[in-house]
């Protein structure tokens, strides 16, 4: 099967909506939202160091753009389309078959298409770019948040970093318990309403996806503000909080991988409901740096890095 | 040097002209024009497959960003913006350098920001992401052509290829020669400006990356037409001339890596003068399939395939 088949069989769908001209000609064409601002964002996949060889096709497709509309929703945007390209060592038309499968399955969930893309021979990689709109002046952005403003988190974190920790041998899980640790890794759920709904509420946002200590930092030092946060207050699943406390906070606070939203609002804020649980952790100080407490107020010695590519 | 400071220092820019947010948020933020279309592309290349690993890294920067906007060229996009995806080895510092000169001195010549994208480590791969505008409805397209139309090309056809098989050692070449062949494999012009003075005038068009045959036959196939094209009338430069006949076809007709475009424009058609040589090439005809003849209108056995990246 040459280039063209491929991107026809497994890729190629008919344009939808504010679609134009989709996969098959040079460019996509789509037709902004009037008065509308344009968001962009882009992340590359690795074999080795973003998943696993042995993780499923589907599994892989749906993260893939997973944690790119994560980005999205981390600015309250409103997904518009993607484009998909992909370095293959060869043609696997099972591995294909599965792969778009996932992938498709959430681009239809968040009516984001797929618009076009690259197709190459390489050692496996995928870059997926992806554009959302927000309306002029309401994107969610890292330098709004000031001191006295809470900090809030959605969902759960941990599950993925405890995972992680299973497949190296470092944590022990079997059962249902691996698998829903191992779900939360393979298929994150973008939090893509929850960031449209938090626009004109939020001060600031941004996505867990390097552990929650190190993206915090990227809001402190955009904003200027520094933070106490309660390591006890972080949700967590049922499976991580049975785990070592020790490796409770390792997960929580610098796993990474989690694609949740933390953001910032005002203390009395009416947060949105929009089926996700939302838990406050913190609090934003005038004073530079990230303290982190326990329960009790004791200062933790987290001495956590988050993830960094060229680093860890 | 970490993710972050490598981000920093090679390719962090101040926002301009319609970005409101550029680099180091969860998403760059762009205003469309009122009224614009917004147009996309992206290509990935790998090391050893689109380049080589002798390449200067000023030029790969050139050639990773001139294979875009090649795209919205075809199209008559005006560049807006785009992302970069960037999968190292390792940190080489020198590399970067070269690397992003290169990149950022062609975007700033085509007023097109980088804007953000993802680094992180893995088997050398670069994937780009643009997009541009065009007014709604004058995007050009490759379904659009008409039997009657004549064929032109952009610039000359074949260099790239030339310069291909000297470094696979199946042609020989030296000193200029050489050096011209290869900047125009390693440093491409895309056609930008002409690209948006077709609009309105080319029926069709397609930027020439797999080579002229094929890249024409996606025009024919989209637009439901047949060709005949003069293989003696082809663009050539001096160097390409000198070089034996068959290798001459070779190059022209299949070389691929041109970057010039092929457009399509009904008989006396006030075409563009932007500095870049025009010269007609053939005829569309309501006859299906792509026929090759020589000046006297002797059929040529081409039998020339373009390039497929999972076949070649």
């Amino acid at each position: 099967m040459g280039e063209f088949d491929l991107i026809r069989r497994y890729f190629q769908r008919p344009a939808g909506d504010g679609v134009e001209v989709g996969v098959g000609d040079d460019c996509a064409v789509l037709a902004p939202t009037p008065g509308a601002r344009w968001l962009v964002s882009s992340d590359m996949l690795v074999e080795g160091r973003h998943f696993l060889s042995t993780v499923d096709p589907a599994r892989l497709g749906h993260k893939a753009l997973a944690v790119n509309l994560s980005d999205l929703a981390a600015c309250g945007a409103t997904p518009r389309g993607f484009t998909l390209a992909l370095a293959l060592p060869r043609v696997d038309e099972a591995w294909l078959a599965g792969f778009s499968r996932g992938l498709l399955a959430l681009a239809d969930a968040h009516g984001c298409p797929l618009v076009g893309g690259d197709t190459t021979q390489g050692p496996l990689n995928l870059c997926i770019t992806v554009f959302g709109e927000a309306p002029a002046g309401q994107a969610l952005l890292r330098g709004g948040a000031r001191a006295g403003d809470e900090v809030w988190v959605s969902g759960t974190l941990g599950d993925a970093r405890l995972a992680l920790e299973v497949f190296r041998g470092t944590a022990a899980l079997a059962g249902d318990g691996f698998e829903a640790v191992r779900a939360a890794m393979e298929r994150p759920a973008p939090r893509v309403a929850l960031g449209q709904a938090l626009r004109g509420i939020a001060t600031s946002a941004i996505d867990v996806s390097d552990g929650l200590l190190g993206d915090l930092g990227h809001i402190l030092a955009a904003s200027r503000v520094g933070a106490r946060i309660d390591a006890d207050a972080l949700p967590r699943s049922a499976v991580l909080a049975a785990q070592p406390l020790a490796l409770q906070r390792q997960c929580g606070l610098a796993g990474g991988d989690d694609y949740e939203l933390v953001f910032t609002a005002p203390p009395g804020a009416r947060l949105p409901d929009v089926g996700v649980a939302l838990t406050r952790i913190g609090t934003l100080e005038a004073e530079p740096g990230l303290r982190v407490v326990d329960a009790r107020g004791a200062a933790l010695e987290h001495g956590l890095r988050s993830f960094d590519h060229f680093r860890a």
